[in-house]
């Protein structure tokens, strides 16, 4: 036998504790702001919106937080992810890169989402919240938190952007499977839904419209609170336990990353997969580079702006400091629907601004033969969103290549792509485009953003 | 932490040989007979239509077969597979039992099918063979092949019947992604499907003609061998390493099954599951009970007659002795579209008229409703087929709460159902329907078949 294909973790051995970033940073994050006075927002004003603890989170300075006993039980479903080394993909490129991907694929949804759904069900949950809200895009959050409240017993309504709800059907009926209402938005039952349509009757729904939706959802029903998938502090340490499996599965065969890279929509699956390993830059002084892989038609890390904005396009939400393309900016309807995403959370854009995460932009077309590539390499279809982590670790492994240097890489790969052949057929049968988006428009939305915020 | 959840073998334990059962058979298998003579057919005729080593393979009494290290290694890219504690589902159903699954749903393609397309594909290769050709009917067979292929770099035609290749586009795709040709078949490639469209220009397809075109195509071409996912007994020997990892993983939680299950449809991932555990039974006399699942709406083995038959609805291939509705049997359109064949595999066949295994025929409405059980305790979707088998198991499990047993079960997850949402649509807006047979459709059928053998 070869070297060791996967790197198992036991259950036994799964982290005890996220890793918050913040006690490490060396500027720490700037405070989000309300969006009508436009000063630093106060916890408890938050605590209307999220659960308690969940806020708690949110601001937290502690450098690590147990993870509850009934989290890392539900966790163990699909907990410890395998560390997989990417031999046919190396081969494949011919190059003396070791490639390491850690495997969220293997959640029973198919992506890294769970890790944030499962606590943030508990935490309500405990709090005695009855019902919880939220929005999805493309849906993978939507699953994931459906099989969360679930099994916590909490009632849940998916406002899912009314575009996908008609085109991507598959995962609509796994939330329903899971018992979670699932509503195409805009909808009726919301004032700001019912505004939307009145003037436009026809309208396919955007995910600032379905996150509106959400909040009042939850602001006006009793023992109700929202969740959000990503770009949220609390989110962000949820997902610090794959970068702290990775960790101890490299060190299980004597390795360390010279690169980690993570996809980027809100910075999530990125920030899961890398903090923990920057915490040894941060803290040690060990050398390592991120790198976040956008898709070049939502290039807010590297054409964007640091700027407080608004999470949701219509304006309700607490400015938060990132950056951003602005707000109202509206993204290419690019197959990878989890990166469609104005801004980056408050923690990755502090540290992409400080130095310490790189960012690169990589076209649809390319990301999808980086896609082909790994599937017939390695044997898994990836996610549309994970296909831009594999472009950019393609890219370092053949680096490494033209320099002679052995290098050793880790990326994420957040979800397979089974239920997202459709984009696979458009790419095979040569009906895939590139989107371009012009220093102008980007120009124009933060614009419209700065004229805003003054 | 409760007790493990998943129990996870090391790669290196992973088993070394596979367990052919003929050898421990009290009764062994009749002979295939050639379809035209109807006498025991010739190994080397065989040739013409399968690789060599799978033909030595199909007729050896050896018990171990070594598993060549190019076939492991490909295996490491999921297994071996997790051994799970469904104690999510024990709490539901509040019983005594202890309930474990294999959980085989973690190949990167969803299903256990890999574990035979990778040897087959292997065999073939070192054999000189250039271009494989196979049928599949939902596409979980058609989809490990090419990924198969693809690896060992062989060029792959799937005959796709026409109704599935137009209704379930996902499976085509992922086939597609893989390199693999995907015809829609009866198509004009053959001169099966070139008759067949004469007569019915709109002729939505059926397995038996998809085997009929992909056989020929193979004894058409040079360097053309013809493969198949189940009921011939090389098929059922790869798959055992399902079972024979699942015993190394019982071991290590230091227990043993009373029962073992899976799902029925031409034997492959029930024999997997189930033959390296009745070894024992043969050889040591360790009791133990077996449970075909197989559909009402198909009920091969609990209603069906022991008698020579064809593998295909034309009757081109050698007849096999197995329990059988009839070549010409036409099952229901159930959404479990891998357990819709009308015979069973010649080695389950022998042992269920040696009463060695049992079966118990389940209905579509209950498939579903212990699926979506499953699925809200357990956090997975299982597969159509797969929920056979969970049925099988839950019933088991409430026997056990009414006689206040303490039980040992284990049955197979032979796939997950993210690519199979329509089916839980229909079940969940209340569309679904039951199937049944009647005696007279069952008489008529075999009686055509008597008619032809005489």
């Amino acid at each position: 036998m070869k070297t060791t294909k996967k790197i198992l973790l036991p259950e036994n051995e799964m982290p005890e504790a996220w890793y918050n970033i913040v006690a490490d940073m060396p500027n720490k994050p700037l405070p989000p702001l309300h969006p009508g006075t436009k000063q630093p927002i106060n916890p408890s004003e938050l605590e209307a919106i999220f659960g308690k603890e969940l806020v708690k989170q949110e601001i937290s300075t502690e450098r690590w937080i147990e993870i509850p006993d009934e989290v890392r039980d539900l966790y163990r479903i699909y907990r410890p992810t395998p560390l997989v080394r990417a031999s046919g993909l190396e081969k494949a490129l011919d190059t003396p890169a070791k490639i390491y991907f850690k495997n969220e694929s293997v959640s029973p949804v198919g992506s890294h989402k769970l890790n944030s759904a499962i606590p943030q069900a508990y935490y309500n949950k405990i709090q005695g919240i009855k019902h919880l809200t939220t929005e999805t895009g493309a849906g993978q959050w939507g699953c994931a938190l459906s099989v969360a409240c679930q099994h916590f017993g909490l009632d849940l309504k998916v406002y899912m952007v009314k575009v996908s709800y008609e085109q991507k059907p598959y995962r609509k009926s796994i939330m329903q499977t899971f018992g979670a209402q699932v509503i195409p938005s805009p909808s009726n039952t919301t004032e700001a839904g019912r505004k939307i349509l009145a003037q436009d009757p026809n309208c396919s729904g955007s995910l600032g419209i379905a996150i509106s939706e959400a909040v009042e959802a939850a602001i006006m029903q009793p023992d109700t609170r929202y969740t959000l998938g990503s770009v949220l502090n609390h989110v962000i340490l949820h997902q610090t336990i794959i970068g702290l499996e990775a960790e101890k599965q490299m060190q299980m065969v004597g390795d360390y990353p010279d690169v980690v890279i993570g996809c980027f929509g809100g910075g999530s699956n990125f920030s899961g997969i890398t903090f923990p390993f920057l915490r040894h830059k941060l803290t040690g002084g060990k050398d390592i580079k991120l790198i976040a892989a956008e898709p070049a038609s939502c290039p807010k890390l590297t054409r964007g702006t640091f700027q407080y904005d608004f999470g949701d396009t219509v304006g309700m939400t607490p400015l938060l400091p990132m950056y951003t393309l602005g707000h109202d900016f509206q993204p290419a309807d690019i197959h990878a629907g989890g990166l469609r995403y104005h801004g980056a959370g408050t923690l990755v854009s502090q540290l992409h601004k400080d130095g310490l995460v790189d960012a690169v932009a990589i076209k649809q077309l390319d990301t999808f033969a980086a896609g082909i590539l790994f599937a017939r390499s390695e044997g898994i279809i990836p996610a549309p969103e994970s296909t831009h982590a594999i472009a950019a670790a393609i890219e370092e492994a053949l680096k490494a290549k033209v320099e002679g240097k052995e290098k050793t890489i880790l990326f994420n790969l957040s979800g397979h792509g089974l239920i997202d052949m459709t984009a696979y057929d458009k790419y095979n049968s040569g009906e895939m485009t590139n989107f371009e988006v012009t220093d102008d428009y980007i120009k124009e939305t933060v614009g419209r953003l700065e004229k805003i915020l003054k």
